[in-house]
């Protein structure tokens, strides 16, 4: 399949390129997996973009697009009539229609909804009523339900009548007979093996607790990673199950987080379409370069206190981004294990002593190894002893900073609910630029006044 | 259930605390679930975490281990007897046996191999031909499988037989009489709404290609993402199927691979253990330090290249960090996108060329707004119009060269078979830090010369 694919787009490009529209049509519509033309249209420059997506057939457009990032999705949607979407809504499942709905504006949802039949309209309120980024958000309707007092035979009986069952069902939801509320789960597995006499209630488990629909997505990805679910029921606040949700949605919960960490600390979006235009992506970063030149400003206004030393040894000025840089590096890579140690979970207040005191003793010691390296250089470069005692004394200062900042700053970010990943390099940058050139002038001018 | 591992955790910590051992061997081996036992280990400091380990039931221990990171998972076997290794290694599955086996020190595998029984023996030889990163390196053999020519009601009774199928079953695999090569899937699923008189032949799906034990594991994941699996069939290369991938190895691997990207621009091994003991973390640690020390020494060579003209107009000294820093924080938001792009297969050499151009123009465009700014600023600081020209110019200089490195050197170091996350980052800072330090310097040396 692999090979397949990848001669398919070969094709496909030289196809694009000497404007074959016939043959690249062809390919789109049958050779690749809708998740496939979705990949390429990722992958693709904006206007190569819309030339594909003009030769989608229609019926293959709602699989397309359920398989699109959020940027590209909402780009795309924004070129649809109402009527188009609306015939697109139709042939999704809730949790996608749902997704969806939530990257159009306002209006266009509210007039979708109204003109939906009644039962679609209630199962998508049902979703759209928790926030993307909880169980209620990530959940489908889509469950399939039984009785406690019934056999294992009229369960396959019961079974046996529907045409198919939804994919990534591997275990019935056992509810109540009154309220429809959760009592527990039912592996197809389990179901598979047991006697035909036996009821549900015998051989269900209970174990596998319900999901409250207002739990974080962060918090559902953990516990699916930590039981091995395949699905989980999702309840309201007063135990009706609601829905369920599967790890095919999980999965992607994990990858935008994971992500999200990564993109976050170049102050990029982890949203951000690779291929984003020009004029929106250079005002995203031109933010976060003004941002760091506020940084950067503190740090020349921290040499501009000491223009008189280093007008007296201009050795100082060759020197003194080397003192700036090994604190910086030193610093982000504690800042990199605390925020990670964070994201995992390992990281909370009553391990933060020890990690806090190994980093201050590991930037301790690297210190005192880098500062014998660089003074001896510094010596024999600018033949004085000063300057090598003062760039070492300088280094561990500010090694011992980096690690003190990289510690501390993720621990007080998160308690203030600011995004460590976000912040947190910005203002370590500050801290290692301000002490790496404030100890090292500051020790300079002390020792050469 | 949340709640309920919160209060057993806080409960927990105080009883260790006091000393109260019996209270911390109850909730280890009876409260808490093996997987919230390995997560504990994980965020306790070393000390704590052997204590804590000796608590462990001998029953539980297996259970516990399997869940643990290899760092972790390699420093605990590493006490143990062989004797007890092979416990352990009696009650695991297959692929967590392999993995376990890879932690430890080849003389004791091959000791543990040859006092294993014949047929655990063999499963556990199949996975280890493979390397751990790859498909087979990834599966496990407990597969249920069905010959083509029977029927539904066959395949109920044959299963019915089994005591319980393998967890995340949810598909039989369809294998030829004779050489029991793989020829398609039977989801569960369809055979619970399937007629019993119909033969697997009918129904089975043969859309699903089998995953090569050698694929890399990274494709795995893709290839499970892409077409929502849950489980798929793993076949050698003459097409016997050999074993199957479950969904949640394959997270593991999402998980370590996004990890790997966020660790490694750090110059951090994904492996490393949030509370690695002092020196092994130091001595990981002082290796990136001294190569970052490398970087910082040529951009200092460079800036001793004008140690004249800085000593004739010191407000350079002052001013030349923010050139550099603009640079190189423009460089490795690109760098990051790139690197990015290249994770999820969006960037390769087809569109290269598209994104070498907008991130130019990204560059230039950022480079011309923030050196409007900064010249005034250096302006109205220094009362020097010179000054402000130089700095203007060498900042558009330095972010379109930050925007060249961040887009080329992880494509140069991808087909170097270079990990360009590892490094990336260091050859751009090296980059943005030499031309930002010549430019500046440069002109300036031109314009006051």
């Amino acid at each position: 399949m692999r090979e397949d694919t990848t001669a398919a787009l070969d094709k496909l490009n030289k196809a694009l390129e000497s404007g074959a529209f016939q043959q690249v049509r062809f390919t789109l519509n049958t050779t690749l997996r809708p998740v496939e033309v979705a990949h390429l249209l990722e992958k693709s420059p904006p206007k190569e973009r819309q030339i594909l997506w003009n030769l989608v057939h229609h019926e293959n457009e709602a699989k397309v697009l359920q398989h699109l990032a959020d940027d590209i999705q909402a780009d795309i949607l924004a070129t649809m009539d109402t009527d188009r979407v609306l015939e697109i809504s139709e042939s999704l499942e809730t949790d996608d229609l749902a997704d969806m709905l939530q990257q159009l504006p306002e209006t266009v949802t509210r007039e979708l909804l109204k003109i939906m039949d009644e039962q679609n309209r209630e199962r998508i309120e049902e979703i759209l009523a928790y926030p993307e980024d909880t169980a209620g958000g990530l959940m489908n309707t889509d469950t399939v339900t039984v009785r406690p007092d019934i056999t294992v035979e009229t369960v396959l009986r019961y079974i046996r009548r529907h045409d198919e069952i939804p994919d990534m069902t591997d275990s019935l939801f056992v509810i109540s007979r009154k309220k429809e509320s959760y009592i527990g789960i039912l592996p197809l597995t389990k179901l598979l093996v047991s006697d035909p006499d036996i009821t549900v209630r015998e051989i269900m488990n209970t174990d596998i607790e319900p999901i409250p629909a207002d739990m974080p997505d962060d918090e559902v990805a953990k516990l699916f990673e930590q039981q091995d679910l395949v699905s989980a029921p999702v309840v309201n606040t007063k135990g009706k199950l609601v829905g369920r949700i599967t790890i095919d949605d999980v999965v992607d919960v994990i990858r935008e987080d994971a992500d999200h960490s990564l993109m976050s600390m170049a102050g990029l979006d982890e949203d951000e379409d690779t291929f984003a235009p020009l004029m929106k992506t250079t005002r995203r970063r031109a933010v976060w370069l003004g941002i760091n030149l506020i940084t950067a400003l503190l740090a020349s206004a921290v040499i501009g206190m000491f223009q008189a030393t280093i007008d007296q040894v201009v050795a100082l000025a060759v020197l003194m981004p080397i003192v700036a840089s090994m604190g910086g590096i030193a610093g982000s890579q504690t800042l990199t294990l605390v925020i990670r140690g964070q994201a995992l979970g390992h990281v909370e207040r009553s391990n933060a002593g020890w990690l806090l005191n190994r980093e201050l003793l590991v930037g301790g010691l690297n210190g005192i190894l880098w500062a014998v390296v660089v003074s001896s250089v510094a010596i024999y470069w600018f033949q004085d002893t000063t300057i090598g005692m003062v760039i070492g004394m300088a280094i561990v200062i500010n090694l011992v900073a980096g690690a003190l900042a990289g510690t501390l700053l993720p621990l007080i970010l998160k308690a203030w609910g600011i995004d460590p990943a976000l912040a947190g390099s910005v203002l370590l940058t500050t801290i290692t630029d301000v002490v790496g050139f404030l100890a090292f002038l500051g020790l300079a001018t002390y020792f050469y006044g």
